[in-house]
């Protein structure tokens, strides 16, 4: 399983390097920084769930890759914005220097704006000669609505706001099912929205990814305190340091295990009804929340 | 003349108030963020250029308002950005403060990326139902073009790294052609494309675009030096103060008037084809050099 899993993420990295500019693209200050963090080590799990749910309705892989690539480029340049000093002030990400510690704060600032736009001018340049424009009109529309001030952007508005506080499970809660949920969602729907679903598989395989993206932020929770520094990429305990607040230090370590399990059974029953076709998105489940790092 | 184009003015403000979220949602910090910037008293300059070229196709005003405030939103976006202190640091921004002196740096940087998202929603959400599915998506591939790091951001970049430096000509032409002309003709563009135009046609739009704005950021870099605190909303002058490169500052007043002069009358000779169709769009180039702030 694990290999197929690497095999389909070097596909991801294959088709991500088509998609970037060269480093060398005038001005290639905003190419390289852009490339520095795509290229920085990331697991590629919002294009997994693409590809995943696109094989359910047997989309050609090539043909589901620029949407899953777009979802990448919206989840690094959240990544590139959240690690800025006046955010979450992180100098490291996956082990690396984040961007703003190689290319200086505006040039990190500009990169997260290039990638953004990115991954919308993919979406609709990459797409529209494979799928109907319908199709690809409720792509943008789906995955504006999910990175948004409705969705991602309102997760870190919240997680910002919360950060120092004591904060109650229904903030922690609309924290998780923003900040990461939405996207996360998104790019299953994305890939169910290819093959054309219909309206209950599409709300099966919704509940499959709100379950899912809930166990993976808890599981992530997890890691931050039970973690070991050379896989993760960062020092454990980073969330406790910045008063971040997480499932493990709201309800204790024990009973977030038992949440995170919980919840990763949620999703996988959710889809039964889609048989051996959910085979790639069944086995992604348990790499989201099993994973090491 | 001018009547008329406060009433469009006026019509523009009235659509955004309908797309942007109300103050009251949550997380409202945002939503109020991204609405202090968007009613800033902006003069709506690239909506303008997309309802006056919409209007030679006959396109129903209310049709393309969505169009038109997707590109403001692009606007107010790069503006929120581009005054964060790492950037041009602007306290001030129309004569009131800027977004991140109000806000915070953390708050107006999820702002200016709520606004980019928005501007991709609105367009898809609110043309669907009204054209062709394939122009909304060429709209979206457009639109991303020209703000992207081959466009406004590729122009921003390099303005950013001429800062303080000696440059020349070329670098000059290419700050002014990416950091304002690829969005003024992306407003320009994205009207006409409403009304299915021919590629003669669309070129011909395109010269008017790419000499207008050349024109109005000739004019904007004037304004700077002999303009007044009052209607300016800044102390002019401040390009000088912040070693910004302009076209009066690398050819002298008398040159640069000269310039604005005539890339104005081109801009209007590549309006020829279309006769009284494109009135809207003269009376436009002309307030776009000749106005007063």
């Amino acid at each position: 399983m694990r290999v197929e899993i690497r095999a389909l993420i070097a596909e991801v990295d294959r088709a991500l390097e088509r998609y970037l500019p060269a480093e060398e693209a005038y001005p290639e200050e905003i190419y390289r920084a852009m490339r520095y963090s795509v290229f920085a080590g990331g697991k590629r799990l919002r294009p997994l769930l693409t590809l995943a749910a696109a094989d359910i309705y047997s989309i050609p892989r090539q043909h589901a890759l620029p949407v899953a690539c777009a979802l990448e480029l919206v989840h690094t340049y959240s990544l590139v914005h959240d690690d800025l000093p006046a955010l979450d002030n992180d100098d490291y990400r996956r082990g690396r220097l984040s961007n703003h510690r190689v290319f200086g704060e505006a040039i990190a600032i500009l990169t997260g704006d290039a990638l953004l736009t990115l991954a919308f001018e993919l979406l609709a340049r990459e797409t529209a000669h494979l799928f109907p424009a319908a199709t690809v009109v409720r792509l943008v529309q789906e995955m504006a609505a999910a990175a948004g001030a409705a969705g991602m952007i309102g997760g870190q508005v919240v997680d910002l706001l919360a950060e120092g506080r004591k904060v109650d499970a229904g903030t922690l809660d609309y924290i998780h099912r923003h900040k990461t949920g939405m996207l996360f969602s998104c790019a299953v729907r994305s890939g169910a929205l290819l093959g054309e679903p219909s309206p209950g598989d599409l709300a099966q395989l919704n509940s499959f990814a709100e379950h899912a993206g809930l166990a993976f932020q808890i599981a992530d929770d997890i890691l931050d305190i039970v973690g070991d520094l050379e896989v993760l990429g960062k020092k454990p305990g980073s969330d406790l340091r910045k008063q971040k607040v997480t499932y493990p230090a709201m309800f204790g370590l024990a009973e977030a295990k038992r949440k995170a399990t919980e919840t990763l059974n949620s999703a996988k029953a959710a889809l039964a009804p889609f048989g051996d076709k959910a085979g790639q998105l069944l086995v992604l489940a348990d790499f989201l929340v099993n994973r090491e790092c």
